[in-house]
């Protein structure tokens, strides 16, 4: 069966999203600089059509996040629009050829037909919960990786619930003082988790880990 | 003029001691398993006078801490007895010959004489504040660093005044679920960092930031 995997970048306080998160700031304030180990690596460059870049000890971590899964899971505000009922106009915030290239699944309340996009990206908006948008990104990837886009409460909803198989961080240097943070709320018996990797490159920390219960 | 610096372990959710936090467990309930990647190493065995012990990728961060510094501010709770005026009776947690070999300032409300064990470790209770505590430290450690041994809010009230030079985290791979947060309580301007260094070593990560702002 294919692994759940949450692949998430967080201040060194804990955040993944700065505070204050808005359709202007969708990471928050100061949320922005989470992803700048990311942004000029060739392998994200590529991905988004772009040349050049450079290549550093998180290239194999980036190039894990832009193409190692089969399907994607990701929370409403990850996704975007704002809150409540669709607004049929947002398409979400990357424009008309996504860099997911597989089936993306989209927790909500609020139901929506599927959303083909270019390049093989088709968003499905699943109202039935964390468990049933895992099993249907699983049907979907085949033999293939699920990834756990984020934000913070799926992540933890699923940490909670003792679905993810494998975590991998990036701890960037950053203080936000304040935001969504990864590791809360998770209830009365958080995961155990075994590291098996950790990698220091410009500007981040790599850390993975596996749940073993 | 020496630098001060923590070197202190968390927990992957963030947390430098467990909840419930008593003189019966001084680590919160939980705490103890933060220090697991230390205490099977040679250099801390030897430290406490015992013989063996593992060598590994942890080594140069365990010898950093254990004789790193000329001086040690910590605070009341780290020190132990519990809180209000002193009992004369507690002398800490580490017995007649603890592990500092060096002048430690204690952080606290109430005035005590200083304590002078064995070894060269001699305790000061410093009431007149953090800055009075980091000079007479610095006084104290000469051409040596001064290291703050925490707990969690005696290292945020140094962060959130700029006073912190360097900070170690050893990240291990426990969910605590509640306690201290080492990161919390920073103010408005959080000190800026750089990442200098980072180690994967067994069951832990090591990750070196200096404060650049």
């Amino acid at each position: 069966m294919s692994k759940l995997k949450l692949n998430i970048t967080i201040s060194l306080d804990g955040y993944s999203a700065g505070p204050d998160q808005s359709t202007q700031h969708p990471l928050g304030i100061g949320g922005e600089q989470l992803h700048q180990w990311l942004l000029p690596l060739k392998a994200f460059r590529e991905s988004h059509g772009e040349e050049g870049g450079e290549v550093n000890a998180s290239t194999p971590f980036a190039e894990d996040i832009l193409a190692g899964a089969g399907a994607t899971i990701m929370g409403r505000n990850m996704f975007g629009g704002g809150p409540g009922p669709w607004d049929g106009a947002w398409n979400g915030w990357w424009g008309d050829d996504p860099p997911f290239h597989h089936p993306v699944f989209v927790l909500t309340h609020h139901p929506r037909e599927p959303l083909e996009l270019d390049g093989g990206t088709t968003f499905y908006f699943v109202t039935d919960g964390i468990e049933s948008a895992l099993e249907q990104a699983r049907a979907a990837a085949g033999d293939r990786g699920v990834s756990l886009g984020g934000g913070a409460s799926v992540a933890q909803q699923y940490l909670a619930a003792g679905l993810l198989d494998e975590v991998v961080v990036a701890v960037v240097p950053i203080l936000l003082g304040g935001g969504a943070r990864l590791f809360d709320n998770l209830g009365g018996a958080p995961p155990r988790l075994e590291q098996v990797e950790a990698v220091g490159a410009p500007g981040v920390t790599h850390i993975r880990y596996v749940r073993t219960g």
